[in-house]
């Protein structure tokens, strides 16, 4: 085999880091940057990871032991330390980066004023520094980089969202008809997924203008903890978040079942969402790394989902397996409360994706991992408490008060907590 | 006349300042908030505005003088000061900032990357800055945003750009064609026009999000010096940029006419570019504070433009009032060597606009400015020597080394000048 040399940014996070592991196992020479920002946001929520990860010098040592591979990191911050990042990639030369390192909570991202400045100046400066160190040294390095099916919104289209690019007609002065393929309009619903929109618009440019090789996977959301490679050793476990800013929603239900709470349906669970296992985020972007675009060609966007549902019916399946309770709580978010959802994942398929669905059988590993650790679980931290506007802070607040109500909490206490969220 | 609070960002710049006046001069309560770096930019490329500004507090005092009305300035980075900006605008609830705070020349912004990122960091950051503060103190504030026609991209589609939303038809699965008005596609040609391109993503995402009130200008190339309120007192002269950086182009034609020095069009001139005079910046920006969208409604998008141009025929019309030869240059931007132009702008002229047209007598004013302060010019400012991309650098190095050999330059100083442009 061929091995890369491939850096990974933000490889020590959810996605990033059995990332790293699976294009390592395969042959690739696999560097990794991260600020540890995700750790360090952790410590400033008052959570931490249901599964008890290591440092990621104790990871990457468990990797070398069990595998022989040597995975070399560096703790830079690409979004401020331009220099340092800049003068590490002129040392490395990779031949492909996979850009993982940007703030990707939505509810984080729209809980105040410092996290929606965090996230945009976050992930921006991060994605720009990256296209400019790169021009500026002449490297003809693909760049990777995970974004977000939220780019697209989910306002039912009636027609199946194709993969970055929307053909449409438009009619010129004499009323002809001209067919176009334009970036498909982008309706992100928080800062964090409107900073993926941000991304596509820089990478469309320094594709066009400077000839830059990239590829943007728009992925769903990832459900699942290991991986083939995170399972070799327990010090290379993955993280798994359950809280109600990081935590995403399959996961969040399977930790409910876990302690016997009612699995928490935001709204009427009509939302139709894309989904798709960890497992298959690490072979997505195997893919990716092999099949580069030529450079001077547009920016090569897939959607990376294996299927979509709607989140009630993904409550009633955990219900089906855990016995679990559904209850039905307000909406934190603006969004629509009912919504189809369409997508195309023709290009992955067509190289050889065969993804895992959610079934019975498959939930298996991650119901015994929210078991396992079932008292780590900060009950407290589960409930999303962040409201996307004023309309909805004043429906959390009617239901907290309710909540008040029906168990008898201190209302101080739960004003507090509101106010803190 | 009810007059409103209005705070202008970027208050001390070419087009902030002559607005700042203009609005004050009809009766409104204006401040200025400025971090004045385009006067340290002047300062970093060691050129000056050739006509003589005087300091904000002098330019403010003056103004107070002559229409015995105050504008109150500060000096703060919204892009990097948020508390004080914050602050700030808690304490002086504005009802409407007009935001011109922005980085706003794209040689400039291609220079290099330090340019670069400084151009997306201080574009993004001041203006989500502006967004999220508002947005955070809970303010109904009209938000009025200087955008440009770049936005839109050069690239003749054959038909009158809308403005801002262009009316598509999308097939569904069943193949039946719906209509929706999308953000028109951006094509910018600039990291600077990337970052209003950008922009347009934040104040679409704020006013779905948060109901907020946003009105964005994408204006033309703007051409003249003075209006009615700077010609009021020598201390309130507008600043008048005809350097290869930030001189725009129908001002540094004049400026070249006036020093003998032959009109430098870059290509064939054949790129058909909107044109707007200062004038009626000032007078664009008025219309758009008097007519605020409601609350809820998608961000108002008006093209603020007169008339459009060939850049050839631009400099045809200064070499026919001045007698000034022309010559064709190598083009360091990457672009279309011809392009038509079809521009609407048509709201702003049912509220009331009737635009300043490019014409003979028009021009007397700003001819008579360029050769007043004639002694004030350096000649080695002028070339544009910023290039767009790898291959536009050789195209210039190209025509660096024939005016080598044609002008008797020592070849060791040209070099220096290239590599440091």
């Amino acid at each position: 085999m061929n091995g890369k040399k491939i850096l990974v940014l933000g490889g020590d996070g959810f996605c990033g880091w059995p990332t790293a592991l699976h294009l390592s196992s395969i042959g690739h020479d696999v560097t990794i940057l991260d600020n540890l920002s995700r750790r360090r946001i952790d410590l400033e929520l008052g959570i931490r990871s249901l599964t008890p990860i290591e440092p990621i010098d104790v990871r990457v040592e468990a990797w070398e032991e069990v595998s022989g591979n040597r995975i070399n990191y560096a703790v830079i911050d690409i979004a401020k330390e331009y220099q340092e990042f800049s003068d590490f990639l002129a040392e490395l030369r990779p031949d492909t980066i996979v850009h993982f390192a940007e703030q990707r909570a939505a509810p984080y991202s729209m809980r105040g004023a410092k996290e929606k400045r965090y996230t945009v100046d976050n992930n921006i400066s991060a994605t720009h520094n990256v296209l400019v160190a790169l021009n500026d040294l002449g490297l003809d390095t693909h760049l990777v980089h995970l974004g977000t099916m939220g780019v697209y919104g989910y306002s039912g289209a009636g027609f199946e969202i194709p993969e970055g690019y929307l053909p449409v007609e438009v009619a010129d002065d004499e009323g002809k008809r001209h067919q176009r393929d334009i970036l498909y309009p982008t309706s992100p619903g928080s800062v964090y997924h409107l900073t993926k929109s941000l991304d596509q618009l820089l990478f469309q440019f320094y594709a066009n203008n400077d000839k830059m090789r990239i590829t943007d996977l728009h992925q769903g959301i990832v459900w699942g903890t290991q991986t083939d490679q995170t399972r070799r050793h327990p010090a290379l476990v993955n993280r798994f978040d359950y809280d109600g800013e990081y935590g995403t929603v399959l996961n969040r239900f399977l930790v409910e079942s876990a302690v016997g709470h009612p699995l928490t349906v935001h709204g009427t669970g009509g939302q139709t969402r894309a989904f798709i296992n960890i497992q298959d985020t690490v072979r997505c972007v195997e893919l990716a790394v092999n099949n580069p675009p030529e450079a001077g060609s547009p920016v090569k966007i897939l959607n990376q989902v294996a299927e979509t549902l709607r989140v009630k019916e993904l409550a009633q399946l955990v219900s089906s397996l855990t016995g679990a309770e559904i209850a039905y709580v307000a909406n934190p978010r603006k969004e629509a409360e009912e919504n189809d959802l369409n997508v195309s994942n023709r290009h992955l398929r067509a190289l050889g994706l065969d993804p895992i669905l959610l079934a019975a059988g498959l939930l298996d590993d991650t119901i015994e991992i929210s078991s396992r650790y079932k008292d780590r679980i900060n009950l407290a931290k589960i409930p999303a408490r962040t409201a996307w506007n004023a309309d909805r802070s004043s429906a959390l607040d009617n239901q907290n008060h309710v909540d008040i109500e029906d168990q008898g909490r201190q209302p101080q206490e739960q004003k507090q907590n509101q106010q803190a969220a």
